[in-house]
């Protein structure tokens, strides 16, 4: 029989079709890839290339005297950095004028890589940078939200190669975030009596254990228990904080070993699926908030939505989490 | 400069993507698309493989004596039809047990049709289905809601290519369809003093004109102000009510030749895209409910979302409304 799981942090219910349910290596990124060269001329990333993208607004410096990491505004932004907010509301035209922040960090400067196989102080210096531009994107007024985020492969949204994340600032606090907080503080007031939601939904994973994948001093990585989509996973900081940005040296370099060990696992296990991430942070000032708790949410791409996805917000989880977690668990690494 | 608008019925704002914008045409699927056979001797849905799939539910009648459109369960449904609805919830893990029903409406027997090309009465029959499988779920006293979606392409989630829809019925209402009634409910008590936001809204389209694709007596088809991807459409009953099991004959006809109509529009404008549609209504109990509206929306699959969109809710949409809709209003009917 089917299980209809209640996923507490997105108010989603989620069906896990356990007996549709697929073996985890069916989830196994079949599609040939291809062997990419460590260098590419062409590349606008490519060390060489600097030239190719607008100056940089913050960069890193690896061992061998050149960039390791490089933030540079998009050259395709979605919003226009520069202009005054314009904002106008008729009866069912409600718009805003598009100004916001829209930058790319470059990950490492060969071409070739991928976060998995990294050496843990450039992953380290990948967190340095995205917990600087955030702070940096806050600063501008103008900025309500920013969002941080990953597209790795095809099917996942990316159509550069050369590893990259990117990090958006609107000039709007978006709707989805907002149901989240509503939810959050909901429970946090009635259910929990003041505890936060994601607080205990953590320690309930830890205590169970089934789902866990990782865990270390500062962070638990783990399947929810209603897990969206195959793999889909959530690495929490333990302790309880609403703002990457307030995140300290310490505990990030304990991020950066529970990325690397996640990543690695989800590549050798499902042989380098395309994926999305996200870190789901409120601002600096609102880092304080007893309600909300930033995470990352971890989205391998194995499988895709429909009509009724899009029509109820439900999904159908082909994968059982206890048993993905095992699998992930389970995985030889190298 | 790009605009953010508010799209009042999701509650999401989308980010029109003006200087990205890609032309209407660019959106062509030029996928090449393979040549299918009228019938397939594999195939579950085509006549005389009817022992492969579970009893008709329900079927009609062609001109020519055989089944026109057949209702069966699906053999791989997502619930499972027979068996108690168990509940359970403990501090962190709520769940019910995957009870429901879901069924394949097999909307002609011809393998290589699609819908914008069969004839309006052929049309009517789906849509007849349609109805006559909503009130039968709902007569069930197991289903709290009730779907009623189609995948067109691999793309949007389908791998049968013998045309079809699905409906499920679900032992949950689900979140996201809870959220859509809350935001109507506050807009109709409090914004629109007692009128619908969803009638409010179809005036107002139509009164604009500039996304409107298509108007019958019954129905009008528009590109919302603030459509979430490119050639997103609704086609909305004129008249309010909020369950589309209460069309009556001569509606249900005007619905097929919007239906129509649309679809052929996107078909040739398009290349004939990957698509979904869905059905948006509640129950024959809640008809009468003055805030919401039933309605269908038309997704064209032309573009992809990412980590931005996962992360926030929020959409990019590098389509100008207004543009894609005189586009597909000036689109060349065969």
């Amino acid at each position: 029989m089917p299980e209809i799981r209640l996923n507490l942090i997105t108010g989603d219910w989620v069906i896990i079709a356990t007996e549709r349910a697929k073996r985890p290596e069916d989830f196994s990124h079949t599609k040939e890839k291809k062997d990419l060269p460590r260098y590419v001329s062409t590349c606008p990333f490519c060390p060489g290339n600097e030239d190719k993208t607008p100056l940089a607004t913050f960069k890193l410096t690896g061992s061998d005297g050149n960039w390791s990491v490089r933030s540079v505004p998009n050259k395709f932004s979605a919003l226009t950095p520069v202009g005054d907010i314009l904002k106008s509301k008729t009866d069912f035209k409600q718009y805003i004028s598009g100004v916001g922040l829209h930058e790319v960090i470059i990950e490492t400067p060969e071409h070739n890589m991928t976060t998995a196989l990294l050496p843990l102080n450039q992953i380290e210096q990948i967190l340095v940078s995205y917990r600087n531009r955030l702070h940096a994107f806050y600063k501008d007024p103008r900025i309500e939200h920013v969002i941080i985020f990953k597209n790795h492969g095809q099917s996942a949204g990316t159509s550069l190669e050369h590893p990259h994340s990117q990090i958006v600032g609107t000039p709007v606090f978006p709707g989805q975030v907002m149901n989240r907080l509503e939810e959050a503080l909901r429970s946090y007031y009635y259910v929990n009596f003041g505890e936060c939601l994601y607080c205990s939904h953590v320690k309930d994973e830890m205590k169970d254990g089934t789902r866990v994948i990782f865990e270390n001093n500062s962070f638990v990585v783990f399947i929810p228990y209603a897990a969206l989509s195959p793999f889909h996973l959530w690495v929490f900081p333990k302790k309880h904080n609403a703002c990457f940005g307030h995140i300290n040296d310490s505990e990030l370099s304990d991020l950066a070993i529970a990325l690397k060990e996640t990543l690695l696992r989800l590549y050798v296990g499902l042989e380098n699926p395309d994926f999305n991430y996200v870190v789901r942070s409120l601002s600096p000032r609102e880092a304080d908030s007893k309600y909300f708790h930033w995470y990352i949410a971890i989205v391998p791409r194995v499988s895709q939505i429909a009509g009724f996805e899009l029509g109820t917000g439900m999904y159908i989880n082909t994968a059982l989490p206890e048993a993905s977690a095992e699998f992930l668990r389970n995985v030889k690494l190298p």
